[in-house]
């Protein structure tokens, strides 16, 4: 039952993801033993814009 | 002060989703004792390209 | 796909959860049309005392 | 490490996004001791079509 | 309907957490013009043991 | 500024979350290109009857 949820800036090329999706789910498939099928990966896509860091928005610091 | 927040896949008609907030919030009430007006359902949809089972985005196995 | 994360106080018994649990997932089959095995709740219990509405913790309101 | 996810509705400008990253920040950083770049605010802006309270959407009921 | 979700470290005090709670409704009520009563924070405070920066759990690094 | 929250039922050992935590966040570095540092991974354990699959709670199908 493993879900993980992902959340990372806009940019990433749909290739990056899916390797992300897929290397994430064996690490918890050998690392916890869980069946491929009990793990969600969910990816939540947020703009530069909308991720403050020290207070800040990435897409005012770039 | 139940909050409910359902993560779908994109794709389901805005009545689906009424009906959905509406009778999850039934649900709760009923159950928990509630009143409505404490409740509050967020619906976070997004695309099947960034929901993976078993390891696979859902866009990549339809 | 579909997660459901209910975030509620303590308090409740285990049937209540269950009685949840079971009637949201009625309520998101019937309405969005997925099998029951595509569905997980999970439920985020927390302390009247790290749940704060108009900025007063719960446990300061009773 | 402090993660703040805040979920509004869609429809707020930039300035008012920046300025609430901003001020979370700085409170966090008073009250809790811990330094700016320890915290991230991710702000997750939804529909009102996507945000029910009472089991109505904030779109129907406006 | 701001909801706001802090995410951290177990270790402080009730009263830092109400000072959060507080200031935090207070920044999106000033910011977002929203009534005190659309707003719930919501802490979850986890262990330093589950929170991890470059792959090393803080109690891993103290 | 990856964040990376997993949520799993209890009862795994400290050195498979710490394990979990490393590979993850090395997947992240490689495939997204993010510096170490950047990424923050949070592990929500919760139990095994507040997690339910099919409507049904782990712990009354174990």
């Amino acid at each position: 039952m493993p879900a993980v949820q992902i959340t990372m800036a806009e940019g990433r090329t749909q290739d990056q993801k899916r390797a992300v999706a897929r290397r994430v789910t064996d690490v918890l498939v050998e690392e916890l033993g869980v069946s491929p099928d009990a793990i969600t990966v969910y990816i939540y896509e947020i703009g530069r814009d909308h991720i403050a860091k020290s207070g800040v928005f990435l897409s005012d610091t770039a």
